[in-house]
């Protein structure tokens, strides 16, 4: 007895959040006509990932942040459904985890398909037919090992977006993470705050360039060190400097052409 | 330029939005005092699915039905989780699929964990310590294969809550559809409009057993059917009725018992 009043008060907010939510997408579908008309794309994760921290900032609870951010996922997919939505794309041979990390980054309302990604694909100059690709490190680090231009020969249009992080939902040794996703149109990064570059470096590395790597702001994503053969160990980094910062990849990049390693540049993308 | 104007109205809609979220999970909070103090978990599946389809029948749009369904997703789980939140287990040796299905039905703001589900367990009497089970048709049917009580030996206090379809987000060809999920605090099926049977038939079926569940309002959801042995052939079936009816599960029970078919109840929940 005591609940049914509560319900009564929760139908009376939802009733108001329904009534908001109808008058967003109305908006939406304004903004999309405009986009349109401009040839702006329907996902922009920059702009989406900074208007979710400006709503962070006025949140006063007790909605957590992580709520917050999962509830306004589903709505921002909302809205793009209404702009026509965004395909998403994801490689069949590591279709269920990239389409776990594709539904936790971009929501429920996108359209998610598995896409082949063969070198067939890529000699005729085909690109996946998808707005989105999400990758998993196990997918493009196979791919790399049987092409190390695979993102420039597979994927010409096609450039890095972003990480996904799965961690909020599982514990890292239940899933490979982070995953990263490619977007067709990329996004100018000339206002962001700093940018990540992401790159994969491999080789005999002496252990000083690793050093240098945290000493610079940056992070090993994900290691694989073959004790036995050390010419096949790599190291997949993160670096994030305010501007991008082509100075000091070009000086790895340096570090690592006289034979004894080697460096992959997978891309950056604004923060 | 003039994306922005539209860009300030969203800004003051998300305002309204966000105050009507955070009255929303305040009110979670005193409702999860209630529930406690009355003993009733947090999670009533039967209650949140009615609860969603008032919401669409006074949605007017352009809002559209499964946009608002994935948007309510998340606040329901948002809101469970002012309430302690829901522990959601999935097989670790199908983690990625069955984790997939319990984020599309409960939502990121559940806290997700590998189980064993080892015979060791069941012979030690020990449960898994979560709310939920979240069950790919695979591993049920090994574990099935492994031990025909497998449901009353593993999960002796953990019924059937209802099925997970994944077909709005994928195609059929790539997962395993649908997904079914247990829970420790059954749903009282007395007040249900009707309720959903699932069974699994197996053996050598005569063919009008199959369309007799059909005129009965049966529906096969998943099937292997074993050309060469036919005793090795399976179904998995759904029918539904308006309230529990043991009559025709007796029905067929007795169908089945001449040793040339058999029946397993996976159980029943309220539609």
């Amino acid at each position: 007895m005591g609940i049914d009043i509560f319900r009564t008060q929760l139908e009376k907010i939802d009733n108001r959040i329904l009534k908001f939510l109808n008058l967003r997408m109305k908006l939406a579908q304004e903004i999309g006509e405009k986009k349109k008309s401009c040839g702006y794309p329907i996902l922009d994760t920059y702009r989406e990932d900074r208007y979710l921290k400006n709503l962070k900032a006025i949140n006063r609870g007790p909605l957590r942040d992580n709520n917050l951010e999962g509830i306004y996922r589903e709505i921002f997919s909302s809205s793009r459904s209404q702009q026509g939505g965004v395909k998403i794309g994801c490689p069949e041979s590591h279709f269920l985890s990239c389409l776990l990390a594709s539904l936790f980054r971009f929501g429920s309302s996108s359209i998610f398909v598995p896409i082949s990604m063969h070198y067939t694909q890529a000699r005729d100059g085909k690109e996946p037919e998808v707005d989105i690709i999400v990758i998993s490190i196990p997918f493009l680090l196979k791919k790399l090992q049987e092409d190390r231009s695979f993102l420039v020969s597979f994927l010409p249009s096609f450039s890095l977006g972003g990480e996904i992080d799965l961690s909020p939902i599982v514990s890292s040794q239940s899933v490979d993470n982070p995953y990263f996703f490619f977007q067709k149109h990329a996004i100018p990064k000339e206002n962001a705050d700093s940018v990540n570059t992401v790159f994969l470096l491999g080789g005999m590395l002496p252990h000083e360039t690793l050093l240098w790597i945290e000493s610079q702001k940056g992070k090993v994503l994900y290691s694989n060190v073959d004790a036995k053969n050390p010419k096949n160990s790599f190291y997949l980094c993160k670096k994030t400097a305010k501007e991008p910062d082509k100075e000091s990849i070009e000086y790895l990049w340096e570090k690592f052409t006289d034979n004894k390693g080697w460096i992959i540049l997978i891309g950056s993308y604004p923060v």
